[in-house]
């Protein structure tokens, strides 16, 4: 079996969260995973200003896969925000910053139904009503499971980590009914599980600790095939092995987190009308701020 | 078939909160379901305080079914609280208070397992160790759906709230693992459930609007049998015909809600040492403010 990886090569210059903004301005900009370590990253959702209100109820009632960091400072503001973390207000998190343009890669849904996939920037579909959501990113505690000696394994083998739908419903909110988690997945030994946990913990505002473990969580959340992930790459072990194929009796066992794709998944359950944007999966907004500011 | 309520008639005198927690504290008491209306009704759990950071973080990770209201002001505290409610303090939620004795009735767990059930008072197992957490209750709303004409079915029929166990996992959260969603029930017109969304959907720290609704929520859920709860009454129709053998196609269809038995739920699945304790289902402990200051 061939495995190739979609991760390119950045630059060894992209060290802040405002370096990796900056360079995808105006570059093809790889994957963000284990880019400016210690900078937090943010999925983007941007919405029409009439459903802003049932989405904040959203990410209030599943605050697991959808925890609101910020949005919009008022609707059609791209270039500031209001913040809805303690103790940093909107410039602590984001300064000098395009939202259209600043993620790496962008989707774009009309009437819920993806329209562009993986474009550079949204400068043509954004309007003076657009509101944008920024949502916690499982990226930002990968730099202190890596200090704590548990790098995550699609971190070492260079790829994006694989991210799954899943059957477990969201508690609905105004228009947005029918909609389920989306999960990102690291493997680890069982017996790294106690402290995976523990690091994580603490990162209540990008998705925290996991959410399920082990062999039998794949079939607690409905996923069909751990080797055919929605989003990201096929998760591969270091001896080149899709993860997939090992038994329950293998040392490594897949862990389970929330995943700030989840809102573009209710999106695409949902019919709303007109234009919405976000981020490509994998290609998140670099944000000012760093992990150590905002653990609980 | 005959199916009795478990209902006592109430004096007409428990206007308020404190009137019912003040006949409470030395009388037999009925479930609370529709007594003082409009004043918040409150579920207690009360667990020693090693586990108190778990329990914050169960009910951060999981605000629907466990909307954390307050806790006691200190380990060891059953007079006074802290409030976790925005423009609401302590004092503003309750006074005059002794939450070992001011709900109608008590359950206690050793160990994980419940060792006393309704007992009328928690005095003698109560240490200075103990933190007394209020959880937000569906009863709340409930005036709010009366005054928009949708009068709960079971308020019609002075018998208590269905409540059932499901197969929705809890997000974890340290010692918490394992856990399910706890729901309770109130049937409705399918042509009414948009506006019992409505107005139910501002008590966002009392569970807010229904998580599922349909005789599909009932797979979804997997509820096993919608007439036979494990706490509450098994509901019936005005006609005296329980609901769970009513078809598809009839006018009534079950409307599913968070619930806060939830946490005494979660204590049951999860190995905790100790003596916990908490209200029995259905006999909350009832509180000096009122619906309209929590609405969002």
């Amino acid at each position: 079996m061939s495995i190739t990886s979609t991760v390119m090569s950045a630059p060894h210059v992209l060290e802040t969260g405002r370096d990796v903004r900056l360079y995808a301005r105006s570059h093809p900009c790889p994957n963000t995973s284990g880019l400016a370590p210690t900078y937090l990253q943010a999925n983007l959702l941007i919405l029409p200003s009439k459903y802003a209100s049932d989405f904040r109820l959203l990410c209030a009632r599943n605050p697991v896969p959808c925890p609101l960091i910020a949005e919009s400072s008022a609707p059609g503001k791209w270039d500031s925000i209001r913040s809805y973390l303690p103790g940093l207000d909107g410039e602590a998190i984001l300064t000098d910053v395009d939202m259209r343009n600043d993620a790496p890669k962008y989707n774009v849904y009309k009437d819920s139904k993806l329209v562009k996939f993986g474009c550079s920037n949204i400068m043509d579909d954004w309007t003076d009503d657009h509101v944008a959501f920024l949502i916690g990113c499982s990226f930002s505690f990968e730099s202190s499971l890596t200090k704590a000696g548990l790098p995550p394994l699609h971190i070492i083998m260079k790829r994006n980590v694989p991210m799954y739908r899943t059957s477990i419903p969201l508690c609905p909110a105004g228009v947005f009914t029918g909609s389920t988690f989306v999960v990102s997945m690291r493997p680890y030994k069982a017996s790294d599980i106690p402290s995976v946990r523990n690091v994580t913990r603490a990162f209540s505002t990008t998705h925290g600790e996991p959410i399920a473990w082990g062999w039998d969580a794949v079939k607690v959340l409905c996923i069909e095939d751990l080797d055919s992930p929605q989003w990201g790459d096929v998760p591969i072990t270091q001896d080149g092995v899709p993860l997939g194929i090992l038994s329950g009796d293998d040392e490594l066992v897949p862990v389970f987190w929330g995943c700030g794709v989840t809102p573009q998944e209710a999106v695409m359950r949902t019919n709303l009308q007109g234009v919405i944007m976000a981020h490509t999966p994998g290609h998140m907004l670099l944000l000012d701020c760093k992990d150590s500011e905002i653990v609980a």
